[in-house]
């Protein structure tokens, strides 16, 4: 069961037609298929995993967004299959599901990304890709046209293809995470509407696993890209489920130009950078909410920092602890492990006495020993909680970070024994 | 149940002497305390852990080896609480004990080590410390007098005293692991006997969990030294239960010179460093062995790398990979998530193409794409195995390395979520 996983609800974007198909990669017959058909005025900016084992369609993104200056007209995610460690074969099928959109849609090869998720090393299917990407075109050629078909449900642009979408994506996820948020500017609405998906196989490096973000605003594909990567920072950046760096990790960006026109230049610019903030990190929250075996939300918040680097290696430290993360499944108030984890972090000259700790507000650990109003009672009583920070002050500096994960359950043991991921 | 945890038989050394005691910090009332009295021609060199919250008793051992020329008399051990997080307050119950000990034994102060293991963040009962001290010094002024006494086995110089002292040390260890080599020096019997302990907690950074290695041979400190650290990186270095420093880790040689002087000048010098390194990696792979919830024991050998730090990382990210290692407690051929875990890596400019990966003699993947005469059956029979070698090739360099860990089990789990270490 997810852990308080409660986004806002999602809203259609216009300038966004989505097509959704059951092509059977997935063995138990779900959608596996999604096809995001974006209008012509769309710009994007996108993400990817520094995994050197990048997917094949990792590949086909970075060289497609190194020449389509932005300009995005379909993205098409199959999940079940990661298309990755598959050498020169996978990266051939993946062109040729670029191509065949690409003349579908009747648009440049180039203006296609592809993304995959789900196993890894084996072959796509191809023929069942090629079906099911007719399929989808032949729905957004005629989007009124919602129905039922042999394959699985194929929607429109309506919020029920878009709770589709997010639906389709998902691998050992238990629940879609789909949110939007609504902002004026110059006295029209601006939608933004994301989804992520990925539940195991977190510590994203650069990227994370997949997320779509979409706008109906009109922005720069220089000024997406800027504003991305210092979303990214904070909010797919500050996650990790597992300290494993998937192969196949994305997010993309995407303004489709049907609103009004935004820049730095513009007086709404910083509430639009704060929404789209605050909704990527609903959305990577939301992972760590619905991360496999999870039973709590853990925050890491480390402060005092000399530099954002070294607050980060602390919290991930910690975040990735097996032994903080089995402590915290059991409810363990276990201070000792969480000093520990900020002694391994190997930061240079950490002097253990300026060193505080605190669960939730209780302050457990100072002047290099337990805190003397701390009690293993008022620790106990915080770890009872689903939701738990732990706060490190460094006593050093001024920079500070927080980071996300989960408890390390019975429940990921089995869902990683037994998923062949 | 430990993976083939089998060591050659422990052999007592000479101008060892030992006293076990149970002085009751271990609920269970098991030998807690223990005591190795060292002839005066002692000389010993030590490494401990690098994580930034040392326990109150390294400090000390630190403190003291700075002024002792390697001259140790004394390693007094107590296992159940680590005297770790534990501030002034610990730092001064430990100068205590070394201070007790030393008067009672008639030695120097900075000749006696003391070393601390179990949990983190509780002040050690130093009341029944002082008292099992006692014991323990009335002990071993009259050797002869092995016997039962109200506070536990009290015991002497010969093998008994060796076995209890193993596990006395232990904490989650399932079983005492000691044991030792013998060669030929001078037409001379030298006996190298080792003991550690450990299970979890255990990614050993510059030294590992607690091993004392003695031996009678007559070596300098300076030599001693020199040994222990080269012999350290390929035994208590190369092996991960769990990614996590313990605060507590030391390594300690000492050589009693109750035998034939030996130095890098002598011929038998390659023989005695070949000789230390199988013992300590018996002792380190003895870790692995009986490793918190192992069911596989696990060699990790990257080769090909252009120095030992990238084919280290590898082996690393490979060990300590939650997904890889719940994999291998599934006896999943998973090789997608060894790619996964080589990618994350972050090796500069890793050519995917190039690098080849082998499930024992079985190669799985290569040309980036899974070897064509792999099979998931071949990759099968071997992952039935409890013992498993993952072999990466990297072809770019002449360096390599071997890293041995465990797999990620239910019961890994269950030990840490119950157990307050």
């Amino acid at each position: 069961m997810p852990v308080n996983l409660n986004l806002e609800p999602g809203r259609a974007v216009r300038g966004v037609s989505i097509a959704t198909v059951a092509s059977g990669i997935k063995a138990d017959n779900s959608v596996d298929l999604v096809l995001f058909h974006l209008a012509p005025q769309t710009r994007a900016a996108a993400v990817f995993t520094r995994n050197a084992f990048c997917a094949a369609p990792v590949t086909l993104c970075r060289e497609h967004m190194q020449k389509n200056e932005g300009r995005v007209r379909g993205l098409l995610i199959n999940s079940g299959n990661a298309n990755a460690g598959t050498g020169e074969a996978g990266l051939q099928m993946a062109r040729g599901h670029c191509e065949a959109l690409s003349s579908s849609l009747d648009v440049p090869v180039t203006s296609i990304l592809p993304f995959s998720t789900g196993v890894i090393g084996q072959l796509l299917p191809d023929q069942k890709m090629h079906a099911g990407i007719a399929l989808c075109c032949s729905n957004v050629h005629d989007p009124g046209s919602a129905a039922e078909s042999s394959l699985g449900l194929v929607a429109d642009k309506g919020i029920d293809a878009w709770a589709a979408a997010a639906r389709g994506i998902m691998t050992t996820d238990t629940q879609p995470k789909l949110t939007s948020r609504t902002i004026q500017v110059d006295g029209q609405s601006v939608v933004l509407t994301g989804m992520s998906k990925g539940a195991g196989m977190i510590q994203p490096n650069m990227a994370t696993m997949l997320a779509y973000v979409f706008t109906d605003a009109s922005v720069s594909s220089e000024h997406l890209d800027s504003v991305l990567k210092s979303t990214v920072d904070v909010s797919f950046n500050a996650i990790t489920v597992d300290s494993d760096t998937s192969t196949n990790d994305a997010v993309v960006l995407c303004a489709t130009g049907q609103g009004p026109e935004l820049s730095p230049a513009h007086e709404a610019w910083p509430e639009f950078v704060e929404t789209l903030t605050v909704l990527c990190r609903d959305l990577a929250q939301a992972i760590i909410r619905d991360a496999e075996g999870a039973s709590k939300f853990i925050t890491v918040a480390v402060n005092g920092g000399r530099d954002l680097a070294e607050c980060k290696a602390v919290a991930y430290s910690i975040a990735n602890s097996p032994l903080v993360k089995t402590a915290m499944f059991a409810s363990d108030a276990n201070v000792g492990r969480l000093l520990m984890a900020i002694g391994k972090a190997d930061i240079p000259d950490l002097d253990a006495n300026k060193v505080s700790v605190s669960l939730g507000d209780v302050l457990a650990f100072e002047n290099a020993g337990i805190a003397s109003a701390y009690t293993e009672e008022r620790g106990a009583e915080v770890m009872q909680r689903d939701e738990i920070t732990v706060t490190v002050e460094l006593s050093r500096g001024q920079a500070a970070t927080e980071v996300y994960t989960s408890d390390l359950s019975h429940d990921y043991v089995s869902i990683n024994a037994d998923y062949r991921s």
